[in-house]
């Protein structure tokens, strides 16, 4: 057809189909249910949120990485003067919004908007969409789901403690094995303050991370080069000598870390873990002195999750942050919550073959159709089959029976009920199971036993 | 604080909160459940489209009110000279993107990008956000959600019939009172043919619908404004003369609309009439023949859905379309769907108090928090609580039992949880019940039997 261009879609975005969604959701309703068993309650703010809200929150890396949506109308017009040359500039003389980048800081916004309803501590749930214009590669998407759970107005340790359970439920929940690790900024700040190095914390951390990779003297050399001084360094060591089981680590970590702080971190670690062992949880959790995720961000507890079974990054997300709020005006307000990544957890299942076979299926019943007057049958069949719970289709043309059967094939129904002339006098019906090719003719009772 | 804005959304957007989240999911879930029942999967699009997906497909208007995403990157030098002064035409320069303004054109794309991988006749749903740039108002925003339902590769009017099926299913589940209202296209056109005037056939429907209101003569000279001969309006009385119930309407235009597409729509509304009544589906159904929606768009049957007791216009419209995926290339695909609309439905129910009281609940159970040992213990009695399948929060602080109390409260939690250091001891707990402010001490195991 002339004219006619091949459809598409942009580029790092995606369609579902009908078992990748069954899938998606199977993952959904499960971190869901979770959610819900400990109280935390769902909200969604808009795709769109104003720039002015976005802008500055995520880094100069995160502001380029914003989806601005054009003014509509005479934007031009409206510029109030010719464009800048500069594309970024020219952007804010044009776009007013864009789309939300993560669920944070869109729940900040929305916790001081609406404080006076909210009864704290605040506990939600956000399970949508966000974008992102990233360099679209193998599982990095420009549009992909986030599942967020945090609790905001308690700096109460046992808000970690139930975020950890929640790790705990939901995993075990989908069947993957994972290993949680924790940290602490504080202990963090503490080692850089402890070396006299407190603007190179993320330096520290990523040398102690490599120690295992490229030995002591490499990573020596590093830190050299990221500018640590001699004596620094020399500080350093013996954090990089650190060994043995966690508790050993907390009680070196106790001779070196002087800091209030770094004692601080130390204390809420200590506590945090005495909670999950004294739960008894059924989890795999390690203190990893080398996480530091989103550092500019966290002040306290540090989570993140690794699937056990395959190599895929992390799968979940998170930490506490003192001051989220602070950035629209309401200071104070202690939070602590987890990001899953719903695209990797759905990737870990794929590989590992963790989906249940019951998900992705199909119709139960698919009910041929004969035409005429056994058309009719074919729909008062159905609808009974529908009312014992069942999902039931009627094919809606009197096609050969072959191409009938050949869609049931393809779309994986196990049962198909014909009812011809012979089964509507009887009132009765014919029940194929497509899976072992055999078929009764029984009453519509007795198929609804058999198929459920 | 200096410099911080009131943070705020964009106009015609709108945060939903955890009551409203639970409704609007009540009525998610409810539609949801009964297109799996007729065997519909589910599929998601994208929230960002090619524009050369979406543009020329809702008209001119349609085209003003897509939000374009402006392209990422330094945009002015890879708009690839100015920009036109025109900023229509100086969009398309600095934007590639929008974001999908239906659900049914990106259906149309999916189908057809899709092809190989689709067993058809092919049954989807789709639940997702819209966004178009209306001038916000009183029930209308610029992101809402669409409830998409549609069969395309089969012209059977079997297809039809499970729609309106699928119509009484869902409104009697949500407990809201309808009435279906359907015509046919084919009738419309077949009208302004035996007129004469093919190009009339919106201001024939209109001149129709405003009889009751405005009486025959003004009709008639609303007609010559909008240029129809004298002759027209003249052939076009008996039409408007048409009396009596839905079969002897029909009856009249037996003998007025002689053309085939007319004889064709009279035939198509009776066939499906006639299934509606021997099915005795549990809905008010009734021609309307002024019923015009789509025009442009549909081919066959138009659906529309009041709801009886409320003012609120249209809950629910769809038809069908014989050629929706010929834009992109692939042509003689038949399809049929039905779109309800979320948010008119949650606006019906509110006002008409329809959501159950469960709807809209909060966590069933809080465990008071009284620090030190019991808190351990506080932890261990919610897991219990949960196993058995509760939600139960824990409060995260050893606060002052008003500050507790005055949190389930404001909640609305009705079971409160006390174990302090008598309950340890003891292994039992203490329930207050907030509803009768009544409380007992019991086993953990009598405690949820009572709660449940």
């Amino acid at each position: 057809m002339a004219g006619v261009v091949k459809p598409s879609i942009p580029k790092g975005t995606r369609d579902f189909g009908p078992v990748e969604m069954s899938r998606r959701n199977y993952i959904f309703d499960t971190i869901r249910s979770v959610f819900r068993r400990y109280g935390y309650m769902p909200i969604e703010t808009p795709a769109q949120e104003n720039l002015t809200t976005l802008l500055g929150k995520y880094g100069d890396e995160g502001d380029k990485l914003l989806f601005k949506i054009l003014n509509s109308g005479d934007f031009l017009t409206a510029a109030g003067g010719p464009l800048n040359a500069n594309s970024d500039k020219a952007a804010l003389q044009i776009s007013e919004k864009g789309l939300r980048y993560d669920l944070t800081v869109p729940f900040a916004r929305y916790v001081v908007q609406h404080q006076s309803e909210i009864a704290f501590p605040f506990k939600r749930y956000q399970i949508q969409p966000v974008w992102r214009a990233d360099r679209p590669q193998k599982g990095r998407y420009r549009e992909f789901y986030q599942c967020d759970v945090d609790v905001v107005g308690s700096d109460s340790l046992l808000c970690e403690v139930e975020l950890v359970q929640i790790v705990a439920d939901v995993f075990k929940a989908l069947g993957i094995n994972v290993c949680l690790k924790i940290n602490n900024r504080k202990i963090l700040a503490g080692m850089a303050e402890a070396v006299g190095a407190p603007d190179k914390m993320t330096d520290i951390t990523v040398a102690i991370d490599k120690l295992d990779k490229i030995g002591l003297e490499n990573v020596n050399a590093e830190l050299a080069e990221k500018g640590l001084s001699t004596e620094q360094i020399s500080a350093l060591q013996p954090i990089l000598a650190l060994q043995g089981n966690r508790q050993e680590k907390l009680n070196s970590l106790q001779q070196i870390l002087t800091s209030e702080v770094g004692r601080k971190g130390i204390e809420e670690v200590s506590t945090l873990f005495g909670y999950i062992e004294s739960l008894g949880l059924d989890l795999k959790v390690e203190l990893d002195l080398t996480l530091a995720r989103g550092l500019n961000y966290y002040t306290g507890a540090i989570f993140e999750v690794k699937a056990l079974d395959t190599e895929i990054g992390s799968i979940l997300g998170g930490g506490r942050y003192d001051n989220l709020t602070g950035i629209f005006g309401m200071p104070g307000l202690s939070g602590v919550g987890i990001s899953f990544g719903a695209d990797r957890i759905y990737d870990v299942m794929t590989r590992l073959e963790l989906f249940p076979e019951a998900v992705g299926t199909t119709t139960d019943v698919l009910v041929a159709n004969f035409g005429g007057d056994d058309e009719l049958y074919a729909l008062e069949v159905a609808a009974k089959l529908r009312r014992e719970g069942l999902s039931v289709e009627v094919f809606p043309e009197s096609a050969k029976m072959k191409k009938q059967m050949g869609y049931a094939d393809r779309r994986g129904i196990r049962y198909v009920v014909l009812c011809g002339e012979n089964e509507r006098l009887a009132q009765n019906i014919t029940l194929k199971d497509m899976l072992s090719s055999s078929q009764q003719t029984l009453s519509l009772s007795s198929a609804v036993e058999q198929i459920k």
